[in-house]
């Protein structure tokens, strides 16, 4: 359901992270100083991005690499251009309307 | 910020909202009865939906009506397609330096 993936997106710090993944793949360690957060509570926040289908985490040695899943936010853009055009044929059809009168 | 209205669409019974208003302007009461949901717990999503600047609503006599608000999702729109177009050129890179070796 795309609520979990809004629900994952509202929150300034996991933003502030898949912008940064979507630029490439990053180690988790590396997400830690820009947030001004302890590792273990970016983990934690990673662990909600990986639950609602958004990022993958693997580890490889003492590296927990982070990669934005190539899917990632299609349901989310689908989403929001289905109620985009609904609302848009709405106001089409009420112009529509207004002229003939 | 983004963020806020991620956060008002990360809710099964507010998602269900928008998309309902997303079909046209509706009185708060009508959005109770697919919700299975008392009227105060209805008021209080459009609350969050209302503050996360997506709805609005205006009482007219004992009705409340309830809208989106024409540029309710375009924030979200463009986050999404800003972080897409970022993966898949990192993609595209990533594709061009594997032809040329």
């Amino acid at each position: 359901m795309v609520h979990h993936q809004f629900a994952a997106l509202g929150d300034a710090t996991r933003l502030a992270i898949v912008e940064r993944l979507a630029r490439g793949p990053t180690p988790a360690g590396d997400l830690v100083a820009p947030s001004a957060m302890s590792l273990p509570a970016v983990l934690k926040h990673l662990r909600v991005l990986e639950e609602a289908g958004l990022v993958t985490t693997v580890k490889r040695g003492r590296v927990r690499e982070c990669r934005l899943r190539p899917d990632a936010l299609v349901a989310v853009a689908e989403w929001t251009a289905r109620q985009q055009a609904l609302w848009s044929a709405r106001l089409d059809a009420l112009g529509t309307l207004l002229e003939e009168q």
